[in-house]
Order: structure tokens, then sequence, then C-alpha cells
């Protein structure tokens, strides 16, 4: 049975918002019932749902003359693969075609029997809660965030597919008070009503203004913020470093709201994109809150000791030039630390 | 015996770099051989070494129109209090004055005891190596940075007095390769052929441009950096993000390029700032470091099942659809996850 199967290509790289013209559908004729169509190891999938990610945007011009591959969902029409049979639904990595030949090595194995066993659930939370986004939303909140009971949590992007699980899992699994920030009064309506949330925010009532935005985020964290998971990036997320409290977490899962912007991006947002595909931290830390003040002069007294450690110090002479001294160190007078020696000549 | 003890007072609080003038010397004289000087429980000092510390520039208008106090180096002369004697040496916050009497509240316990027990170590290293200074290098290195052997370190202010140890710390314990930025060609001579650091740049050689310096740093680097210890901020730290390596861990001690300016400081060198003192972290992942599939799907598979977690999906209708679906997500038209059902309709 001759069949068309249409696929779509990036025809142009888009340099803002892509347009639906930076696309191209290409249609091609596929015998599905050819018997020399597979070879040994190769199947033959159906495209049945396709994810569609912000993530994507960045990765436009590696399919550029070439079909797109997303995530999605697919059933296998016929196999010649040892793992995989006829009707078996699958997920993973899938060109955007509506007939494809793979080898399986872009399914992703672990899915396979759960969504046999499972058959109850919409397949299409194998994409979503269950899914990519689903997963990036528990690994940022409770494996890089180590979100604890009761914290404040603020979600940005907050009706995305991340954020509105973010969300209720730090509500709804670690008790924590939750608010969102969202692009519409009906999604604000439907974190709070449908999904839990404590409050939600509306960032286009204030105008790309953070400073206006912070105002209604203290009055919606009286006890500040200790966990920030940001979806977006921009003026949203400048609003939020004053109402951190000791000790918080900035999550940074995306920055949509440059993702379309290729030139002028303030260097605070160039910055915390560069974070996230190299899994970079940046932590701020002051000496008062380290405790291990025995295991510190056991180890650093031994290598002192053992003249491992060079020690330099600058040394200004006489009380009346602790002024001075300390002035000095702002022009970089001192090498190594700088100490006054105060002592009384007698 | 009736002696002259001065002490320093803050005059004016000063608006940029700090002048000598903002300062003032007070005396006053003191009998410390009166019977009735000391309390039950008090103690004479008589200051011997002072540290200054960039972090003061901060707090200099608590002490306005008051008396500075920092971190010293006191010898005792006379007490009532038990737990000291005359002529033990102690370490603590003193007031900058020649002789003070004090309850003993602000004597570090942990310092006496070691001084007394270490009189070969120079006095003034309980205030650099040993000190403060030193704790702060520990900490960030090991507690915060979690240095790794053989690691690619980068460290800012290097020849002050938290970097000269961090880079020792680095280079002599972790086996780490090692570069230092400093302010003069001799502190960089210093850093190498004293320190045994593996390079030192000058940063006043790129006259604030981040670009020139990056290309310097990339040539000291040729596997990345990994760890990027900032003791100044400003243009050095701006040259460095480029460069980090998958998993870098940029420890944000100080700021000291910007702690005299009060205005027009970049927005990404006031967040910077803000990281120190509430010990925030700042980290960006992506889902593909995530390893814990098993734990995922077993704690989500459950709440989906148990109906704790709500999932939300924007479904488009058609395969031709995808592109117009893939766009709409940067224009918020998704709640949820966004989800083309491409099925062929039969």
């Amino acid at each position: 049975m001759s069949v068309t199967s249409k696929s779509i290509h990036v025809k142009n790289i888009p340099h803002a918002v892509p347009q639906v013209e930076d696309f191209e559908t290409i249609s091609e004729e596929i015998n599905i019932e050819d018997e020399n169509l597979l070879k040994e190891n190769e199947l033959l999938i159906e495209l049945q749902y396709v994810s569609v990610d912000p993530y994507l945007r960045g990765r436009l011009q590696t399919f550029h003359n070439n079909v797109v591959q997303t995530l999605g969902i697919a059933k296998v029409i016929s196999s010649k693969n040892k793992n995989f049979n006829k009707d078996d639904t699958v997920t993973g990595v899938f060109p955007w075609k509506q007939y494809s030949v793979t080898d399986g090595k872009t399914i992703q194995p672990a899915t396979k029997d759960l969504i046999a066993g499972n058959k109850h659930i919409d397949k299409t939370l194998w994409l979503s809660t269950l899914g990519m986004t689903g997963m990036t939303a528990y690994q940022g909140l409770f494996e890089v965030g180590k979100c604890e009971e009761k914290e404040n949590v603020l979600v940005s992007g907050a009706a995305g597919a991340v954020g509105m699980v973010v969300g209720q899992l730090a509500k709804k699994v670690k008790n924590c008070h939750v608010v969102g920030i969202a692009g519409t009064n009906e999604k604000c309506q439907h974190l709070i009503k449908d999904l839990s949330f404590d409050s939600a925010l509306n960032y286009k009532d204030y105008n790309n203004n953070s400073k206006l935005l912070q105002a209604d985020l203290k009055k919606a964290f009286p006890n500040g913020i200790d966990l920030y998971f940001d979806n977006t990036g921009g003026f949203i997320t400048e609003s939020v470093w004053d109402l951190l409290n000791k000790n918080a977490r900035v999550l940074i899962c995306g920055q949509i709201a440059n993702y379309n912007h290729i030139n002028n991006i303030p260097k605070i947002d160039d910055f915390l994109f560069k974070l996230i595909y190299k899994h970079i931290r940046v932590e701020g830390f002051i000496v008062y809150d380290f405790k291990n003040h025995e295991e510190f002069y056991k180890n650093m007294l031994k290598w002192v000791n053992e003249k491992l450690l060079v020690s330099k110090e600058t040394i200004v002479e006489g009380f009346d030039n602790i002024p001075k001294a300390f002035i000095g160190l702002f022009s970089g007078e001192n090498t190594g630390k700088m100490v006054v020696d105060c002592r009384i000549k007698k």
C-alpha cells in the first residue's frame, strides 16, 4: 500500500521570532507494505504526537535544509527489530515525518513497558508530566534545588510545561508556599484553581518594570523567597534578587524571554543563559557561615608547620596608620594580608 | 601608671574611596594599674596587630562617630576573668584602641591555646593564613567549591589575603592548574615564584577590556576553567563566563571592584554582590544531565496514578500545524505542555 508521508524541514534559519514560512513541508510516497522497506534491525513507525519545546529555538540551525527532530510518541507499524513489535507505542526522538524507518536507537527504552502497563494514562502525558518537561521539573526542584518542606517557592513560566509540574510538586509533595508568574489572567486563575498554587501574578500587568513586580512579589512572599525556579529570565528574574532569603537557590532552567533576541541582550541575561547548557553553579558565600573550625585549624596548622603554605603579609607600622593601611587595600597596596603592627614601643 | 591610649573613630561616612580625613584619632588617659579599672570578669588588653579587610568598607557607617572594631591580636595586661591570664595572646574582634577593657566575649576561644602551642609561628599568621582570610579561602575552595584533584582554577585578587591562600591550596593540596590575576607585575612574579602558581596575569594590562583579557585567559587555560574563585568582580569576572567548563563552579567571595561605587554599578555586578551576604546559589541545569530515571518514573507515576498531579496540555491538531504550534510557544499560546496530535485520520 503506497501512502503519502509528509515531513517538515527548516528552510530558513530565523533571526528573531520564527515564522511559519521558515518551515517547508515535503511529501513523498512510501509503500508501507513493501517487504524490502526494512533491513534487519529496522522498524517502521507512524508518528502520533510531537512535543514542541522552547529549547528547539536554539537548535533550529542544526536542521537547516533538513527534517526537524524532536521528542514524540510513535506507533510501530512493522518491525525487523527484536526489541519492538507491531503496535507498540514508543517515545523517543523522531523526525517530523509521518512515517519513518528507524533503527530504534533514538527510542527511549524505559518507557515502552511503562506505557503498556499504564494504558489508562493519556498518552500525551509521556511527553509532559511523565516526559522530558516533567523530568526537568523534578530534577530542578528536588535534585538541583534541594527543595525542603514548607519553603517559599516562586516559579516563572508557571503555566508552561515545566512550571506547572514544578509548582504542583512544591505545593503537593513538599507543602511549600508556591507563587506562579504567567502571562494571562486565565493562566493565573488556572494555576490557583486547578493546580493549587497559593497565588499567581500576570507579568503583563507590570509593563517590564521590575520594581513594580517586585512590590507585588513582596506581598505574595511575606517570608521572602527560598527557591526561585526560573523559566523565563528578563525583568521577571531581575525583580527577584532583592527578595531572596539566606541560602536561597535560583534554578536557571529556561530563559525564554531572550531566545528570540540575537542582539542587545543585557549582560546579566546573557550570563544567566550561559549557565544552563554547561550546568554552571555560581555561589556567593561568607565566612560567618563556616562551621568546620576544628578541621580548618587541624589541616591548616599542619600545612603551615610543614611549610607547604607560604604566608605573605604586608605589615604597616604604627597605630596611627591603621586608616591609611585600610584605604591602601582599594589601590592594591598590599601583597597578601594587610596587617597593622600597632604594638606600643616602650 | 597613667598612659595615653589612642583610639580611631569614623568621623565621616565616605561616599566613594575612603580618605584618611574620614577618620579621627582621639586620645584618653588610662591608669592601667588602677585596681578598680576592671570589674569581675573583665580584662585589660593591649592591641598588638590589627587586620584591615575590604569587607570593612561596607560596615563603616555602623561605626559613624564611634570607634571602629575589626579583627586583631591583643595581649592580656591584667585579668579578672578566669578564662584569661596576664600575658595571654588572644585573637578576636577588638576596637581600634591601644588599651581596652573587655568582658572577653569578642575573643575567639579556639585560638588562645593554639597560639600558645605554636610559638614558632609568626603571630600575624593568626590574622592571615590561620585567620579569617585563610578560613575564607579554605571554605570557598573546599566546602563551597568542592575543588577536585587537577582541576583548572582561576583566582582573581590572587595576591590578596584570600587569593594567595586559595591558589596555594589548589596547587599544593589538590594539584590543580592554577592561574592568578593581580594588579602589578611584581605581584604576578610573586605568585609564580614564591607561591607556585602556574601563571599570572596583570589585569592592568587590559584597560578594562574583558575581550582582551579573555583571549589571554584562554591561552592560560587550554582545557578551560573548572573553578573560578572571584575576589574582585568587574571586567575580570565578565571575561570568565565563556571559558567555563561543564559543571564549573564560580565562587563569589568578594567584589572589591565595586565596593567604592555607589551609583552606576552594572546590573550584573550588583547581582553578584548580592549573592555574597545571603550565601545564594544560582545554578543552571539541563535535563540531559539527569540520571535518576528510575526514581523519577517510580515517584511520578505514583503521583499521577493517585491523581495528585494534574496534567494540563495544549493539544494542537494536525501534522501540518507543527510549526505553528512551535511558534506559539513564544507568544505564550500554550497552557501546560504544547503537544501536536499528528495521528493520520484513516
